[in-house]
């Protein structure tokens, strides 16, 4: 028997126990968090699948795992033996959670959850379905504090604090913030969980999960009290000192649960039901108010400090890629360069640079075919080796003290081909068009996507993700709550945001195209007649490949934009470059 | 005394007989009709003031009139003397009926409303309303049937039935179509209010409110009854032999009520509760499943009979604006056509083709300064003597039994200005741009409103009105579900719509820019990889005017799109031109 087969037969034990039928494991941690820690990665030991997005379902007998296409060859192959089946999610004819509960379980069966996982909407959608199908729901089947014998730690790492000058505002201000908010909706106080929303709260960094650089902890502000709960080996001289100027109150970790539900009943707290936990509202004996965090709008505008940070922290990031880049030039031929190699560069290159803390997300370098999966991870197995030819898609970023930076550029290694070109040149000017949109006031991402997609669409061609994302500032690399995307979202992009610019085009077993820049929404002008017009400033530096670019399918008003683009590029960066690599870069910034 | 202060008067009255603090008059219809028969004017009777949009609110002691900026003119004027002071709409600080009322009502006031003329949603926000202020609300008060001595009699047009070859459909299958909707709701029945849907339905027409042939009716529809409430003078010979071959029952418009009243608690009844009238959902003893109607969404797209009838309509459309133009051009010069007059041609061009039922709107034609006013409507009064110079927009539109036209042209009437050129062609390659859209299946109008905006964005420029909406068969020139707008809407664009293209530039005291087509979203192409990609064809086909475009603004492409698209206008129209006709389109067609 496996591994991972004794496992799903120890939860099938704890299962019997209480009399449970069919138990849902999510892969996510009390937080909601996009990147996870070990401690709570249950779903991976239970199943031997690590992807980031799996659910498993298990009956006493039956046991099946839902991922998406990302992640139909690495399931297929971690499942093995291990009792699980896939679901292919996206795929016709494949069941949904609730469709195989529903073939599978007997009238009035019980359904049991680890509520501390579910956020409270998704916890109300299960008990729905539950209602509608007879069966029963427990929220309290805690198999994770249980079964899991040799289960990792909660991550320790110290917490630290982010220095005021780089945040640009206080902890004080913010917290007034929040609070003027919270009263606009009603409600005495707010509950947080997000660890994002935390970190920019209290001006706090920590090093708890892989690429955001948060500490675990949940939060709690009113009038009259603000309060941390982290485990205490985080706080650090340095961050107590930090919570006792700003008022802070530091509480256990584990204590938060018994903390709520001593609130009073005539307490109203605001909790937004699509982050905080099923378990832990329930756990507030009081009136609630549900609203999504008001923190995720106010974080999402930056101010001067942070902008001007981020700014520096793309010069510094500009300058590490064109070390990366010409390296990967220089080298290539040589034949003993592969994908992974290529991340393990861009560490080494980053980290020559003030501030880095590590990389923003997990670098995504997928060499011809391989740049054609949209989230393509190269391990030592999978990794292609580089050569003279073909096209290299490299999607990476850092996260430094002064901002975060999230750039893909898309290289020829050699000889591109006429369709190489025709392609890229596509995607080049849907970025270049949003890159240089002008727009109203009042308007939102869905109504500026189509220009990133135009000229793939003129040719009856489309990419199938999101045009942009907002980034944190020295936080997590995707947030919310602006968006450019094809799907509707009601946020208004407004000056301080900050949004990518990602199209791209992927030709399975072939190649994949992306270019992204970050950018910056900007007033341009305002009229008594007209209003307010809003731009982007383009953030990153670093110039787009002129070898791949079919100089006759750009108008001259896109090849004007191309050239003065470069040239801040080089202006911005050859102050900080050696004379060889400015040489370099003069080559690549060349008026086309 | 003023007649309408009398009125005013008598209405107080009839609230002091009841008790009554507050009532709100609407101006609309029990079918929450676009346009309605003076049989409900009430609002008009009362206030004195004529426009399609206001609200009258009158207290024992108060009364306002809510409108929004196309009236603030005309109701300051109409209202001089009613004992009604103007509150004008989007105007900031003016206060909205809500706070108008809080501001003027005292604790446990009792609010009044004909329960008939609101939809439930609207009802029930005033509930809300009344709920939160410590008001009372009453919806069964009549005034309108007790107080209004000389109140026009019910329209009373025969109605007629829409061939069904026009048609494209029998009612059979309508019928069937939209029960499959109700019975996925799981509801058994269906009751509908608006007049277009139940037009639809019943392959009917009539003449009983302007520009829209509809008969003032209600229709139920269940597996085993088809029903219909009108008036039974209106039912010609013709149209119950229709009746009866469809086996669609005719009862009596004033029979709704005590027919709802009857029905089985047992059965379950759809109705949309942005359309049905609080009295009538009120009057129904059974369950109730509130959704759009999904005639709506059924009638949005047109069957293939449609769509060929709509294309020879634009034919004749067309030729009847040649004669129009070609009329303008020769005539202008004499001095004695003003805007008035230009309806008066328009109409009778049209007469002189077949199938023309009358118009599908007011014609708005706006000479120079009166072009800027979006929704200008010229009386004896207001109307502009044109001369030969300066731009007039015509926004026109016929109701033709194979067919629903609305076109909007702008066009200099002798030397045009450089500003106007360049204003025009802006507005030209908005409207170009959009509409050689290509684009995925499943996207929306929000996705592709930009392309009619962007060449004014760039300039700091908008129009804030919509750019397309859709646009009924032989029946409403405005209606649902889809559009292209600036707002979000989650109705994809399918094949088989139709739907304007309308950008606009309005330029307060100078002039005002249109231009406008009416399109049909087609199939483009489908491939495996990408999925299926739609396109639009313009229906409509009338000239640009070519004095008015700078071609030094023009791309290439927009100069072939404009050369092809005249080349079709020429070919499909001239054959029904005398010879001195074709020459002058030829002349009007000619290749940039």
């Amino acid at each position: 028997m496996t591994e991972t087969r004794q496992h799903l037969e120890a939860l099938r034990d704890a299962m019997r126990r209480v009399n449970v039928d069919a138990v849902i494991i999510p892969g996510t941690d009390p937080h909601q968090s996009e990147y996870i820690s070990d401690h709570w990665k249950f779903r991976d030991w239970l199943t031997g699948f690590t992807g980031s997005n799996g659910t498993a379902v298990v009956t006493l007998d039956q046991a099946a795992l839902w991922t998406d296409s990302r992640y139909f060859l690495q399931a297929g192959m971690q499942l093995e033996g291990s009792g699980f089946e896939m679901v292919r999610e996206g795929i016709p004819g494949e069941p949904s959670v609730h469709e195989w509960l529903q073939a599978n379980l007997e009238d009035e069966s019980l359904i049991a959850i680890d509520g501390r996982l579910f956020s409270v909407v998704e916890a109300s959608r299960l008990e729905q379905f539950c209602g509608e199908n007879g069966f029963m729901l427990a929220t309290e089947f805690y198999a994770i504090d249980k079964i899991w014998a040799d289960r990792p730690a909660r991550p320790s790492a110290p917490a630290f604090v982010h220095d005021e000058q780089l945040a640009g505002e206080t902890v004080d201000s913010k917290v007034e913030r929040v609070l003027e908010a919270v009263e606009a909706a009603e409600a005495d106080s707010i509950f947080i969980t997000s660890l994002d929303e935390i970190a920019w709260l209290y001006n706090l960094r920590g090093g708890d999960v892989d690429f955001t650089p948060v500490a675990i902890a949940f939060a709690y502000v009113s009038e009259k009290e603000r309060s941390i709960f982290i485990d205490k080996n985080k706080v650090t001289d340095e961050v107590a000192r930090h919570f006792k100027q700003y008022d802070i109150f530091v509480r256990d970790y584990d204590d938060v649960t018994r903390y709520l539900e001593r609130k009073s009943e005539h307490e109203v707290v605001m909790l937004d039901p699509n982050r905080v936990s099923d378990t832990l509202a329930n756990a507030l004996p009081c009136q609630k108010v549900y609203s999504a965090s008001p923190i995720v709008a106010i974080k999402g505008i930056k101010n001067e400090a942070q902008i001007e940070g981020t700014r520096r922290a793309m010069e510094r990031d500009g300058v590490a890629l064109v070390r990366l880049f010409k390296w990967l030039e220089e080298n290539v031929a040589g034949g003993n360069i592969n994908e992974v190699d290529v991340w393990t560069r861009g560490q080494q290159e980053r980290a020559r640079g003030e501030n880095y803390r590590g990389d923003s997300f997990a670098m995504i370098c997928g060499y011809k075919e391989h740049g054609a999966i949209v989230h393509y991870q190269a391990d030592d197995e999978s990794a292609s080796t580089l050569r003279p030819e073909g096209l290299l898609l490299i999607d990476s970023g850092g996260q430094y003290l002064d901002g975060t930076t999230d750039i893909t550029r898309t290289i020829t290694l050699g000889n591109p081909t006429a369709q190489e070109k025709h392609d890229f040149t596509l995607v080049l000017k849907g970025h270049l068009a949003l890159q240089r949109a002008k727009f109203p006031a009042g308007i939102c991402g869905v109504n500026l996507d189509l220009l990133a997609r135009q000229p793939l669409w003129n040719e009856g061609m489309n990419f199938m993700h999101g045009t942009g994302h907002g980034v944190g500032h020295f936080l997590s690399c995707h947030e919310g709550p602006h968006g450019i995307r094809m799907q509707q979202n009601p946020t208004q992009l407004e000056p301080g945001m900050v949004v990518s610019n990602e199209p791209g085009l992927y030709k399975t077993g072939e190649y994949g195209i992306r270019t992204e820049n970050l950018l910056l929404v900007v007033e341009a002008e305002s009229s008594e007649q007209w209003g307010t017009f809003y731009k982007f400033e383009p953030l990153t530096l670093f110039p787009y490949d002129l070898q791949l670019i079919d100089r006759s399918m750009l108008s001259a008003e896109e090849v004007a934009q191309i050239n003065d683009y470069h040239a801040m590029v080089r202006e911005r960066l050859t102050p900080m470059l050696s004379a060889e690599e400015a040489q370099w870069l003069a080559g690549k910034t060349q008026a086309l």
